[in-house]
């Protein structure tokens, strides 16, 4: 079975080595020959745009699938019928767009934070007045790991924060007082059944997922989490993996936003839980039953940013496990990442701390 | 890091796997492009003892190391001085040849079966005479999954086993009346670091191996194992897994064999502990610090042999893994393996029973 992968970053990359194991061979189109993806599988190098090269794709699989958000939903649309996408274009159109994603939450009664919509200068102006202080700008398209949005303290600063985005359509959004950042990450077989991974609690820096702990143990958010997702998959006759982010705030969790892909809050799960997101994900969109998602354990990730420390430093603490995506280092990139699993929170604690003193963070 | 894999089968197939996420990757040399390893990771067309591609691959790594036991020593002693081969040519020299093996455990005080080199008619009436019946003739060369290797009740019967081998040099090995088979895999690092897995209990059938589990909790017997693979290990200054099969008799454990690689009865580690034999021969052979070798609960394996189920029929079961080598289908061959783990005893055999229903073998 031939999946079509849309983006070769290190999700793909994760998907295709899940992939070998159960018979699925994953075949990338991005940009660059040697991105993480292309390292792994065969590739075709094109933009991501491009209908004909996404045909030829096309042409030599089952299934296409995508690992990144932005990609031209008009462009999906040309691709020969006979090939399925999976999650749908109009799950990705919705993900695509944050006005859209809010609308949808209040559709479904998932709680989010209050916003305004900002087309016009005068729409500042209504945002400043009725959302309260701090405000966040967000562009509603092409915005990830916190690129495209801003924190203003005034009327005047939400001004240049918008000129600074060049004016696009954005979002204005009342600041949420969280004591956490939580996700859920759910997926969807090819007979609509329906599994869910455990909670995950998750630390930002700069907009950027430093690490992440998992499973975060309360039964009552998990049911409500639950819920919401299972709504959200109803709602998109979904396949696949979806993740949801949340603020767990005194008063419950609030929706932030939600990606229709396989997530950086769940890599833990390759170790950490007896079906890994990327199998799972691609389980579902070939249609194979869907695998167990309970946890073995606790486990914590930590991402490797910016700089790739030595191996031989990570690998010689116990129980590390090193996620090597393969890419030259840059400020802010997403190099890899290390997961550690143990059976008891005290001595996942110990670990943990050994590896964030390796990787930096401690 | 690049590493040269000479071989490229599904052990070959499994480590370039296990490669990629801890920055390995394996590049094959092997006979064809489309053989388990080949679909994953680059590969030269050649013959193993092809001395110019040979020294291609070794142009291309940092290290050399190989999937299968049948490679010429002497073409290996060809390649270029600078690139290092682990485990060591004359480590590989002893395991291919059951003569040498035998001298070598006796030489280290390790049990193993009574026999007699088998070079001339004279020296099969010696064995019939002392071995007692059944005798179990083995050719000294090329065995593996049970080929070349006959179980004979009279001297007429060894001759006419001795004449269908071809008359090769061969060994003629009284017969061991053993309880249950067991395997022990160790790895050695690069510092002298040495590792070992809990032993694993083996089911042949036909001289293949059918399914393993793991550990076989026996503190004595894992003490005395260890032992001898540790005198094994420096024996040869090794690097990478070595593996060795014991018979478990009424007495204690005789050493039937040693593979000087990663090994089917190791494969269950790859779910089933907390680094696989795969990453850990990787991590030696470059010189990275060998990882965990603690088991995560209680594994089972079982080979898929001859034929492939469908995917679906083994992923409906709740923690199947599914590890499919891309190889066509033949009689005997080794396709794939299935994975089960779980926390305890009772439930392992539970889910490995659905299993073994699943792959015709209940």
């Amino acid at each position: 079975m031939n999946v079509g992968i849309i983006g070769a970053g290190q999700l793909g990359r994760m998907l295709a080595l899940a992939g070998y194991p159960i018979g699925i061979r994953c075949l990338f189109l991005d940009r660059d020959a040697a991105s993480p993806g292309g390292q792994v599988g065969e590739i075709i190098v094109a933009e991501l745009d491009d209908v004909e090269q996404l045909n030829r794709l096309a042409a030599a699989v089952e299934v296409i699938t995508f690992d990144i958000e932005n990609v031209a939903v008009g462009a999906l649309a040309q691709i020969r019928p006979d090939v399925a996408i999976y999650p749908s274009a109009e799950a990705l159109a919705v993900a695509q767009d944050r006005l859209e994603e809010k609308r949808l939450f209040e559709s479904l009664s998932i709680p989010t934070a209050p916003y305004v919509p900002i087309a016009c200068e005068a729409d500042l102006t209504l945002a400043s007045r009725t959302l309260g202080r701090p405000l966040v700008l967000k562009a509603r398209r092409m915005g990830y790991d916190g690129r495209g949005q801003r924190i203003v303290e005034s009327e005047e600063g939400l001004k240049a924060a918008w000129r600074d985005l060049g004016n696009v359509p954005a979002l204005a959004e009342g600041w949420i007082d969280f004591e956490r950042e939580l996700s859920l990450l759910a997926v969807k077989g090819a007979e609509g059944e329906q599994a869910f991974y455990p909670l995950v609690e998750n630390v930002h820096g700069d907009g950027i997922l430093i690490s992440s702990s998992a499973p975060y143990e309360d039964g009552a958010l998990q049911s409500e989490a639950e819920g919401w997702l299972s709504a959200l998959l109803d709602r998109f006759d979904y396949r696949g993996v979806l993740t949801a982010e949340f603020f767990h705030t005194g008063s419950g969790l609030i929706a932030n936003e939600i990606a229709p892909r396989v997530h950086n809050s769940g890599h833990w799960t390759i170790e950490g839980a007896e079906t890994s997101q990327f199998e799972n994900h691609l389980r579902a969109v070939v249609g194979l039953p869907l695998g167990d998602t309970s946890p073995r354990g606790y486990a914590a990730m930590v991402n490797l940013i910016g700089s790739m420390p030595q191996a031989r430093e990570l690998l010689r603490i116990p129980g590390v496990h090193l996620h090597d995506y393969g890419k030259e280092p840059r400020a802010n990139r997403k190099l890899g990442h290390c997961t550690v699993v143990q059976a008891d929170r005290q001595r996942l604690s110990e670990r943990l701390q050994a590896l964030r003193s390796a990787v930096g963070l401690a």
